[in-house]
């Protein structure tokens, strides 16, 4: 997602240390110390506007969840958002996706969340889907041994993709939707604001979900 | 698919021994002797009035096919159709696709089609769907190694367990496609009568394929 830069968001950002981490790297194996209490991580990588992360956040106290996302006028308005909030449960983190196991020890994180990433039509562009097998890779050593990953998307060609991608990989499938919002999944279904925009429209909602 | 019962069925079934065999196990193994030349066998669990089955026996000569179909009524219409093309890679079998490895040797089958299978959509009746572990436990049996199966549906809930079953049974997906009629794929597609009568309606039709 790309939106206009913003001249507020680079202060925004620097007077929040204590909600965005724009350095992750010092955080490695120590993430827990962010939080109020002491309890499973979840990250969502590509947090977009942040809508998700935050519903999560306070719908789930019992869980800590970890917003990611690199482009800074987008994350700028998710930390903006999730000041209104003041969750103790949430933190936000302006950084790359690729990187992940540069910021988390293996193990620390507890569920993996993809949301409605870029879907890299153009077959040069495989290795840059959020589901090539190397961000698998990266995915299951920062996850708990049969770490959860969920993967929402309206493209259709990214969805066919990261089925056969996933399925490659070994990745065991918990449960796959074609049609997320008319299903009995939709009831339990935080939606984000991409996602809230397109499924109104009536285009469908792919969900898979599963294990290493 | 059920029909009604037509009065010519049997006669018809009783006089072309060569063509539609009603007692599979005595084949077991010697199946090649049922064609007039040595060639890998596909064979379609359910062929129902056996469009597809017949168009791809026309299609491609150089592959043996067996269509297998439980309902007497139903497999003598695919019997009438296919004795008017006289096919020599075509034989026909009314049987119990339950049974397969009493009617095949092991490996002695290269590929497995499943076409609009029956949808069994209530939980209690989970057995019964064609791609049900059980059942994948035979085709495995009864194909070459690395055997390829073809599944295609219009039942979003079919294709949605078939996802998540064939992937739990260690199944390496090669391609899906969450739209066939409107893929690549489209050029290549054989239909079956029924995948016709949908489609032609507006129906997504559901493709998966790939290897034990």
């Amino acid at each position: 997602m790309r939106v206009r830069n913003k001249a507020w968001a680079e202060p925004l950002i620097e007077a929040h240390p204590e909600l965005m981490i724009t350095d992750p790297l010092q955080n490695k194996g120590d993430w827990q110390k962010r939080f109020k209490k002491k309890q499973p991580i979840r990250i969502e990588v590509g947090m977009g506007k942040g809508q998700f992360i935050i519903q999560m956040a306070l719908k789930y106290p019992q869980i800590n969840f970890i917003g990611i996302e690199i482009q800074r006028s987008v994350a700028a308005i998710a930390l903006r958002d999730a000041l209104e909030e003041s969750l103790p449960n949430l933190q936000l983190v302006l950084a790359d996706g690729a990187d992940l196991n540069e910021y988390f020890d293996n193990g620390e994180i507890d569920r993996v969340y993809l949301n409605f990433s870029d879907p890299w039509p153009k077959k040069r562009h495989v290795k840059r889907r959020l589901t090539y097998k190397s961000f698998l890779h990266v995915y299951q050593e920062i996850l708990v041994d049969h770490g959860v990953l969920e993967f929402k998307t309206d493209n259709q060609g990214l969805f066919e993709y990261s089925l056969v991608s996933l399925n490659n990989y070994g990745f065991v499938f918990d449960a796959v939707f074609l049609d997320l919002h008319h299903s009995e999944e939709a009831v339990e279904n935080v939606e984000t604001e991409y996602e809230h925009k397109f499924s109104a429209k009536g285009q469908r909602i792919y969900k898979l979900s599963g294990h290493f």
